[in-house]
C-alpha cells in the first residue's frame, strides 16, 4: 500500500544492534502515529530500543519525527524572552508553584506546559487543581494572551502536541518500556521543543525517590536532554539534583501549595528556597535576564503578586482556604536522636496510598491527602514527639500509607551510630558540550 | 479483576535480565490465550526473550503452559507404536512425502501435522494439494481411523492443539521476534508433544538456506528441542543437516511430489534417499522397530503402496497426473566445469517468487510453479547446457526469480579455482543427555 518501509526490517535492524537510519526513523514515528506501524510492533522496537541502545544521531532524529507528529507553538510574537523548566519527577517537588511566578517577576516568560502525576510523584496540575476554582485547560489564544499579560502560565499541554509520544507514552506504561534513555529523553524533549521555549532548564532527579536511581544514569540522560535541547536552538542546561529526601515538609496537593505560598511570602523550607532560586537563576541567564536577582523578587513580594495574578487569571482563589483532608494520623518518633534518613520513596509511596495521586489514569485525586513532615533528616527529635503527620479522606488508607513508611526512617542517638551527613542538593550542572 | 500478576511485572523481570517463576510463565502464556495480557505487552516480552534468553527450567515450563492451552491428542489405543518428524525446514525438503509412507510400511504409524509454506522454504500441505482431489483437513476421528487403517497421515493440526502457539506465532511473525530459540523450540515442541507421539525426530536444518544460519545455534536449537521432548516422556532425536544446497533435483510443489514417487519407487536423487532413510531409521529406532530396514521397504514397493493408501485415503488420486506450470525457462551454464556451489537461499527464493510458495498467510501458490536443478553441486556442465528450469504460470515472474539465482552458484573450470568438496548431508547426531 505504498509504505516506504517494513515494521518487521525496522525491529529487527535494532534487535541485531544496528543503527536506525533517518528514514526509518522518520517512517516508523509517523506511521505508528497514523495507525499503519501496529501496538505489538512499536512495542517490540520499544522493548530492543531499551536493550540495544540508541546513538545520539538515532535519538536527535526520533525526537525531530515525534515534533513533526503535531503542531509546534511559536512565542516569537511576545514581548519579553521565554524560559521553561522541567522535572524528572520527585517527592514533594512543588517547585514549579512559586518557580513560574518568581521568573515571570523578573522579567521572563515561562509557558509551563504540565501533566498530570501518575505513580509516586505528583503532578503539578493535580497540586495547582486544589486552588478552588482554578482550571488547567486553556486554549493556544488565553495561553498567550496569560503569557503576555501575567508572564506565567502553568496548564494542559493540548492534544496537538507531539501526538506520537501520547500514544507512545501510553504504551510504553503498559509495555514495561518506560525505563529507557533514548524514549525518555524524546519524549520530554519533544514536546519541549514544539512548545517553542527559548532557553529550558532540566531539574534531573537521582536518588530513591526520583526516576534514575543512580547518578551515571541521571547523568546520561541529562546529557542527551541537554544535547538535544541545544541541538533544536533551544538554549537548554540541567541541573542533577537530590531525590533521595522529600523536597521541603509536604508530599501532597493543597498541602505542597500551602508550602509554596510560604515561599513565596518570603519564608518556606530552606531546601525549597534553594532549589526555587537555583533553578530561577538558570532560567534567567538561559532567557539573557542574568542581571536580575530572584531573591529580590521573593523578599519585595513581586513574586507573591504574580502568583495570585497567574492563579486568578486561570479561574482561582488565591485568597481561598485550601481543602483539608477529612482524617490526619500522627507518626511519632519511636526514640531519641537526630534524623539520618528519610526515604523520598516511601514518603511518595504513602502519600501516594493516602489519595494524593492515582493508581491509573483518569483517576481523581485527593485534594487534601498527603504526608506533612516535622522533622527533616538532620533534625532532632524526642521519643514521642511527632514525627510525620498523614493525611486522607478514607481511613483505611493509614493502614497501608504506615506499611510503605515502614523503615522509611532512621533516627540515631546522640551517642552512637552513623552520624547525619548532608548531601548538597544540586549535585552538579550539565551544560552543552 | 482477580489476576494473579501484573503483565508489567513479568515483562520487567525478563527485561532485567531475570527469570520468570512458573506461576509467572503459567499466568502470562494462560493470560495472554485468555486476551488478558494485550499483543503489545506480549511483543515486548518476546522481544526481552529473544535479547535475553530463557534458562532450560523456563523453556520447559512455557511449553508445558502452551500445551495446556489447548488438547493434547493420544494414539495409545493404536495396535502399533507412533513415531513423528519434524524439519526446522528447508529448500526442496519434501522429505516427509515419502518418509511417512515408508516408515508405515515398516509397521510403525506416523501421525504428521503440518503446517503450510510461509517465505522461501515450501510447505508440506501444499505440496500434497498438487495431487488432484488431496485434502488436508482430517477430522480426529479419520485421522484416527487411517492411522490404524493405513499407518501414515500428513494432515493440518486442528485448531485445538496449543491455541496458544498459534496466537503468539502470527504475534511473533510481525514483531521482528520469530529468531528466538525459546520461542522456536517451544512452539515445536508443544505441538508435537500435545500431538501425541510416542517418539519423535527432529532435522534441524543448518545452512544458507535454513532459519539457522550457522551450526552453533541449530545445535543449541537442537540440544533444546531433544531435552523438552524427552521432559515430556517423547523419545526425541535430532539430527543437524546441511541446508546450504537444495535437497533433491526439485524445488515447488508438484515438482517435489513427483521426486518423492521416483524416491519411493527405488529411484530419485540420492541425498533425498540418504536422508529419507536416515530419518526412517531414526524413527524406528525410537519406536523399537529397529529390527526392520527401510531400505528393503522401498526395494519391495510396500512403501510405494503405503504412499498410495495414505493419498487414495484423503481422496487424492495417486495415479493422476500432476500439474504443471505454464511456462518454463531454461538458465543455462554461463561456462564449462563443475558445479561447484548451488546456493539453497538463491533457489528457495526463486521457487518462492514464481509461485511456489505465498508472501503472506492465506494466499494461493501455484501447483507447478518451482525450480528444477539439472546439475547439482560436483556436477560437470558444458557451456550453454541447461543449468536450472524455472516453471511458473504467470510469465513476468521469470525476472524476478532470476533476480534471486544472480550469484546463487559457481561453476569452476577443471583447470583453476576451487575444487568442489562434498559435504557431509547429515553433520550430528543429538541425543538426550
Amino acid at each position: 500500500m505504498g509504505e516506504a518501509f517494513d515494521a518487521v526490517e525496522v525491529i529487527i535492524t535494532k534487535r541485531d544492534g544496528g543503527v536506525l537510519s533517518d528514514p526509518q526513523i522518520d517512517w516508523v514515528v509517523d506511521a505508528y502515529t497514523r495507525g499503519v506501524v501496529a501496538d505489538e510492533q512499536m512495542a517490540a522496537l520499544a522493548m530492543a530500543i531499551l536493550l540495544n541502545g540508541m546513538s545520539r544521531e538515532e535519538i536527535v532524529r526520533w525526537t525531530a519525527a515525534m515534533i513533526a507528529s503535531g503542531e509546534r507553538m511559536d512565542f516569537s510574537a511576545l514581548s519579553r524572552p521565554t524560559a521553561d523548566k522541567h522535572s524528572t519527577g520527585g517527592v514533594g517537588d512543588k517547585i514549579t508553584l512559586p518557580l513560574a511566578p518568581l521568573v515571570a517577576a523578573c522579567g521572563v516568560a515561562v509557558p509551563q506546559l504540565s501533566g498530570r502525576g501518575l505513580g509516586h510523584t505528583g503532578g503539578t496540575l493535580d497540586k495547582l487543581e486544589a486552588v478552588p476554582g482554578w482550571r488547567a485547560s486553556l486554549s493556544n489564544e488565553e495561553m498567550m494572551r496569560q503569557l503576555e499579560d501575567v508572564g506565567a502560565v502553568i496548564c494542559a499541554a493540548g492534544s496537538g502536541l507531539a501526538p506520537a509520544d501520547k500514544k507512545l507514552y501510553a504504551l510504553r506504561d503498559v509495555t514495561g518500556t518506560v525505563e529507557a534513555i533514548p524514549l525518555i529523553a524524546s519524549s520530554i524533549m519533544s514536546k519541549k521543543i514544539a512548545e517553542g521555549t527559548g532557553s529550558l532548564v532540566l531539574d534531573v532527579k537521582v536518588g530513591t525517590g526520583a526516576f534514575m536511581k543512580d547518578e551515571a544514569r541521571a547523568r546520561e540522560l541529562a546529557e542527551t536532554m541537554v544535547a538535544l535541547g541545544t541541538d533544536a536552538g533551544v538554549r537548554t542546561v540541567a541541573l542533577l539534583t537530590d531525590m533521595s529526601t522529600p523536597l521541603g515538609r509536604t508530599a501532597g496537593n493543597a498541602l505542597e501549595v500551602r508550602e509554596s505560598v510560604e515561599v513565596l511570602a518570603g519564608g518556606g523550607p530552606e531546601d525549597v528556597v534553594e532549589l526555587t532560586l537555583a533553578l530561577a537563576r538558570e532560567m534567567l541567564a538561559g532567557a539573557g535576564r542574568d542581571d536580575v536577582d530572584p531573591a529580590d523578587k521573593l523578599a519585595d513580594g513581586s513574586a507573591m503578586d504574580a502568583w495570585r495574578a497567574m492563579i486568578s487569571a486561570q479561574g482561582g482563589d488565591p485568597s481561598a482556604e485550601l481543602p483539608t483532608a477529612r482524617h490526619t494520623q500522627v507518626v511519632t518518633a519511636p526514640a531519641s536522636g537526630v534524623v539520618t534518613r528519610l526515604d523520598a520513596m516511601a514518603v511518595g509511596l504513602a502519600a501516594w496510598r493516602l489519595g494524593a495521586g492515582r493508581a491509573s489514569q483518569g483517576e481523581p485525586v485527593q485534594a487534601g491527602a498527603g504526608v506533612e513532615i516535622h522533622a527533616r533528616p538532620g533534625e532532632s527529635v524526642t521519643e514521642g514527639q511527632p514525627l510525620l503527620t498523614l493525611h486522607t479522606d478514607d481511613e483505611p488508607r493509614f493502614a497501608r500509607a504506615l506499611a510503605s513508611l515502614e523503615g522509611g526512617f532512621d533516627i540515631t542517638a546522640d551517642d552512637g551510630g552513623p552520624a547525619y551527613r548532608p548531601a548538597p542538593l544540586v549535585i552538579d550542572r550539565v551544560t552543552a558540550r
